[in-house]
Order: structure tokens, then sequence, then C-alpha cells
């Protein structure tokens, strides 16, 4: 492994390697000192060019836990003009000297490209619509605390906007790799134009489908779709996708209720469920420093055991 | 002491410690190497929802001479919509593991509700027009250094936009607390309504009370404030609330100028008594960083002596 | 040394000095774990009042190898509002214990006037039109590395806004003290309006000079300019003064083309060509880095050889 770019590119032996070190970062978070010299002296830079300061906290926080050093470039967004100024921001980071760079950047595959032009490890952390697979990995991870190291068998429905979403791209296909059956819940005007390779069954209706789910991701409205008559009103929304308190009563007793944040709260999910005892947000975030840990060390340590 | 929300929280022995404990960190701070390994693998985050770069930073390197770890989490205004939203971000702060947060809300009492929804030591780093009380520390703090552990009978003079100010509001509490006396100074307008439960004097005219005060404190002058009516031009209000140089030679010859900064030096401040003799402007900037420590130690640290 | 403001403060031996300690940092920036001890506990604050990541980030880098803490200070633009507002500033930064202040200001001479009101090493990292001399340093760096200790003789070509570059400025006064000669091209609009001092040959006409110019240095066209009409269009820029491969190909074939970046690829340079074999860009960057250090080293070192 020299980049994670997708969940794609890992087979199932090497998505649950990564999974298995991350439990032992769970169990190195809870120690009174959280932290490892594992990489004491790499340099790791952190590249977004959306804001998001809680995705670039979670990999700070991991590359500071291994004892890594770390750059932050913050871009705003007017600076983004054409593929060329990327090039000369990525080489300008490697030539002062990096290990890794966590990449987040608007255009599907700009990672990718990225990797070509410099020599470091590549970490996606979201690129357009395509791919955000430590949110996946994150997310598995969580389940497997809950649910065993197999999700074979297990019903995932991920409802909302799928059609923009990176999450519900990386997490599907986490979820298929490691046996879970996965359902998209959404009106078809935030569906993807086409499914191929998706491996998943559709619903235009949570209710229909809610009963027997284990598992429900649900995924943030962005406000701003509204204005593309992508869906009516957020009244309307809620109303038909929102896991209300009443919809949430109806899932099985043991079901749990994922979101990879931030949430807005009486929209896609009222407050009392993403506050109650099905849900497991904060356990997602919490695990998201220890997968983002295991992808560093998979990427930058010399291979020898976690101390 | 789990959290520092207010000097109202603390009796009159637990602000003394808090000082005599500053005393150590100055000490500490005048070292070659200013650190102590005290809090190593403590993690501090900052969540500033107004801007302050100093006081943010004045945290930061209190966190890190304590050798913790620091997360900045900087929140544009924009993003600041409803009380739903703090609490997403603070527990998403807090499933990362932090072990303190310091916390600056345009709301009076947010860092309070924030402390009822995670498990971390909170630290108010300014709420609305309610409390500052580190600000209020450093300010004690400073007049200790010059008159004393008891400030008994030191007649105190607080000038300008009473009203809005957490840092009068604190200051007062904690100067009333080891015996100084305080009179407001400021037009009707800068004035809270009610001054129930302020143990204060109150003049509308400077010229009054300035040659029996012991220690003038002049607030920032929100420029934005002057579209409210609130006063009536700036040349007015430095006519009868500045510092004016005519003004400092009135004082007692031993008095002391404090301004909480940034000063708008030639409006509550001429620049000559900013940078005179009279003035501990900067001495309070370092006792800030002492004072913070203190705070930070006292509620993280083992109890050891410090090292 | 206590400062270093200007490459006109230096005597050739110490920029010499500074150049053959940097050369010390190259290789320790070589290492696997490219850090020393030598500046633990010592306090380094950046304070730029002009955006730029890079030249911050490669400060901030060059302070953490040396075991620094680093300190930022981002100021927006609209604070910046008169001379007052800097002196505070400094003074409040000052005040929270630094050993050295890293400025970057629109204002020619900020710098050195800060340097006048706060006890700290001030290093200059662009003051308006006037200097940039760690920039100066990496490109004599860069050249010595590829041409030997002496540049007696070799020519050098400046190319673009000279008018308004620090860069050109500071670059000519170290590439004149090691004995290279330094011809700027431009059209007349954009060259200074007087060269008193510059020890330069001037032309109008890159095509004139390039077959015997040893080293191009390209100024990034800040694109802003053109409202100012200095220059007709970006198209007839490139096509009278820009490196384009045609140009490129009338170069000696050992020479070497320099950028201060961020380059616009396509107008003061072609893609081609900044990515070719001439291009010491990339190294450029690498060995601001290693100059920084040397830098820091030099004015806030104990004087002991490198570890």
């Amino acid at each position: 492994m020299n980049h994670l770019l997708s969940i794609d590119d890992l087979d199932r032996a090497e998505l649950e390697g990564l999974l298995d070190l991350s439990d032992q970062f769970v169990a190195v978070n809870q120690r009174d000192i959280p932290k490892v010299p594992a990489l004491r002296g790499k340099v790791v830079a952190s590249l977004f060019y959306e804001n998001s300061t809680r995705t670039r906290l979670s990999f700070e926080t991991a590359a500071k836990r291994l004892s890594c050093d770390v750059m932050t470039f913050s871009v705003s967004t007017s600076s983004i003009n054409k593929g060329e100024d990327l090039r000369d921001t990525a080489q300008t980071i490697a030539a002062m000297g990096i290990d890794a760079l966590v990449i987040r950047h608007p255009a599907a595959g700009a990672p990718h490209r990225v990797g070509t032009w410099i020599d470091a490890a590549i970490i996606n952390a979201g690129d357009g619509c395509h791919a955000h697979p430590t949110q996946a990995l994150l997310d598995v991870l969580t389940l497997r605390q809950h649910r065993g190291p197999s999700l074979d068998g297990l019903r995932v429905a991920i409802v909302g906007d799928i059609a923009h979403s990176r999450v519900a791209r990386s997490a599907t296909a986490a979820l298929h790799m490691l046996g879970a059956e996965v359902t998209l819940v959404a009106p078809p005007t935030l569906l993807p134009s086409s499914l191929e390779g998706w491996s998943v069954a559709v619903s235009h209706d949570l209710d229909d489908v809610i009963s027997e789910t284990d598992v429900i991701m649900l995924l943030r409205i962005q406000l701003e779709r509204q204005q593309e008559a992508l869906f009516p009103t957020l009244r309307e929304y809620t109303a038909r996708y929102g896991l209300t308190a009443a919809r949430a009563s109806r899932l099985k007793p043991d079901a749990l209720v994922m979101h990879p944040g931030p949430m807005n709260r009486g929209i896609e999910v009222a407050a009392e469920v993403a506050d109650g005892p099905m849900s497991v947000v904060t356990e997602q975030v919490t695990n998201g420093v220890a997968v983002r840990m295991a992808v560093l060390y998979t990427l930058l340590g010399s291979g020898a055991p976690v101390a």
C-alpha cells in the first residue's frame, strides 16, 4: 500500500488488516497518555480545498498521536482556479519534505493525480462525489465493534443525497466487501443516474424498509441543494426521509443509527434520535482518529508491531 | 474545580490559590527553556466563535508550555446558527478525545451549556457580556505583583463600555473578592441597566475620580457601538473618558494603567500613556500566559507540585 | 547578527557563513528523522500581514526541525489600519514570551520598526517592495549547489515585474555580492523609476539576452497589475517576456530556470519548462527550509556546531 485513494483499491484482507490495526489504536487512545513514538520525525501535510475542520483535525490528531509533525495548508476557495495550481501547490509542499499528504479536493480524482506528481503517500480525505475511504473505514469499524468481525447479512440503509455523496459510495464498497447488504433510500432526484457497480438495492420509501433495517446511515442534506430543486422543501424531506422519533420507533430494538456529521438535527435526523441510545455518532468520531492512525501507520510505518 | 466558567464560582481561597500557582508559572516562564512536562499527553482544544488571536494564542502557549497537545477549532461566524450546532461541534471535538475545552462564544452561558453535554474541563475564554475569568485573574495577578497579596482599599476605576464588557464584570468580581474598591466610570448609555450584585460605585465623570484612583483600567471602545448611538463621537468620547496625557498627569504618582487589549491608541488611551511608565499593559499579557497555565494545571494536573 | 532585515545588512563573510550553515541543514533534512534539538524551548512567532501559506510554512517547518515551538498569528487584511496596530500586536506577541518574530508586512520598513519596539530577533519574510532576504539566500544557495561556491561571472537574468519585486531586489544584492552579473529584463513600465544602487544591466528584450544567460529567474506576474495598465495583455506579456518552450531552447544547455513561486504556468513560464530538466524550482523550495533553519540557528543558537 503506497496510497489510500479509494476503498476499491483494497482487497478484503487489506481492509480487515486496517480494521484490526485500528482496534489496536482504539486501545492506544484509551491510555492515559494516548501517544506512541511510532512515526517520530515523519511529516504529514494536510491540504484541504474544502472546509472541513472536523476531518482535518481528526487526521492531524491521528498524526500527532503517532508523533508525526503536521503541516497545515488551508487553501481558500478563491484560489482554486485550475489544475496547474494544484500541481504547483502539491509540488511546493512536497519539496519542503513531507512523508504523507492528506488531501481533500472538490474534483473527483484529484488525489490520484497528485500522486503522479509527487513522491509521498497520498491519503484521500474526500474528492468530489468520488470517495472518502477513511470515513468508510470508521463506519465499518464502528459496526464491527457492535456486531463482530463479520457483517454477513447485516442490512444497512443509507438514506439521503446519494448522488452527491462520496460517503455513501465509499461506505457501500466497504460494507459490501464485509458481507453487508446495502439499500440506498432516496427520492429519484437524489440517486445517481447509474448504479452500475454499486451492488445495492434501492428504495424510494424509507417507511418500506425501516423495520427490516439493522443499521441506518443518514447523510447530511446540503441545504444549498434545495435551490437546485432536487427536493421540494426541508419539511417535505424530513416527512419522507428524515429519521423522526416515530420512524425510529419502528427500527429493530438493537438497530444502530449512524451519521457522518455534521448533523442537521431536526432535518435528516431528530435531535432525540441523534442523542438517543441507538446513535453511534460520537463513536464514529472517536473511531475516526483510530482508523486514520492505522492508515498513517500502514503507509509510513516500519511494519513493526504497535508499541 | 472541574471547570472555570466565572470568577463567581470561586471562593477567595481558590482565587488566591490560582494566583499563587500563577506566580510559580511566572517563574517557569522566565527559565531558559520555559516548559514543564506536567501535562504531557493531555489534549486541550480551543473553540473560538469570536475572533481573538491574542487570547487563543495565550491559552495555546500556556497549554504547550505544560506539554499538552493543542487542537484549534476556528469557527467562522457564518456557521453560528443555532444552539444545536454548538452541541454537535462540541460533541464531535470531545469524541476525538480531549481533556479540556477552551471556548469563546458570543452567547452568555454557552460554556456552561457545553459542560453539560461533554465530559471535559471547560474553560470560559469569554461568553457574550457575561464573564472572562482568566482576564480577571491576570488583572489581579498584575496588581498583586505591584501592591502585594492584599488589595485592601485599593481604588480601581474601570472606564468605558461597562454594559457590554465581560472584562469589567469579571474584573470587578475578582477585585472585590480581594478587597479593592471599584468605581465604574462611563456615560449612562454604557452602563448596565441594573448594577445589582456588582458592589461598585459609579461615576459619569472621569475627572471627578481620577486624582483618587490607584489603578485605572480602560476598556476597548468597540467602534461599531457608535452606530448604535451609545456615544456621540469618538472625539467626544476621548474628551470625556479617554486617558489623555493631561488626565494621566492628575493620577497619583504610583498609579497603574491597565487595558485588556487591543488598545485603540488615541481613543480610550493616549499612545504616550499606553507606552509610558504607569502602563502595565504588556505585563498583563505576560501574566496571561501564567494564569492560563495555572488554570490548566489545576483542572488537568495530578495535584503534584510544579516541577 | 541580531536580526535579518535585508541582504544589505550582511557582508560577504556573513552571507557565505549562512550559506555554509545552510548546507549543513540540507544534510540534516535528508536524515531519516530530519530534526535537531538545537533550539529546544525557543519560541518563534510568525506574523503575516499578507497571505503566504508557503513562506510561512517554510519558516514554521524550519523552526520545528530545530525543535522550536511555533506561534502563528494570522492577521486578516481588514485589520491592517495603521502603524499603531502593528505596534500593539507586536508588543502583545512579544509579551507572551518569544525569541524570534518572522514578519511579512505590506509596508517597506515595517520589520525594522518592529525591531525598535520589541526585544526579539526579527526576521523579515518580505516587506512591501523592499526586501525578502531568505528568498535571496535560497536562490544563491541553489546556484552554489549547481555552480560551486563562487558565482563569479555567472550571468543571471531576472525577468518580470522588477518594480514591485522585493524578490528581485534582494536576489540582486546577494548575487552581486557573490560575483554574479545581473541583467534585469522587463518593459519600462515594470522597472523601478531609479536603479541607483542596483549594480545591474537592463534590457527590455528577453530575446536579446537569452542565449547568453546562465540563469534565468522569472518573477510572478501579479494579475491585478494588469488593471493598472502596466502591461497590455497577458498574451502580449507572455509573447515578449514569457519563458516559452521556444525561448527556453535558446538557453545554454546547462542553463538553470528559477522562480520564487507560485508560478503562473503558461504566463511567465511554460508548463513544460517549469517541469523540465533546466528547472530548479522545487530545489529552491527545499533549500528554503534549510536557509531558514540556518537563519534561526544563527540568531537564536548558542553558536555550537550543528549536532
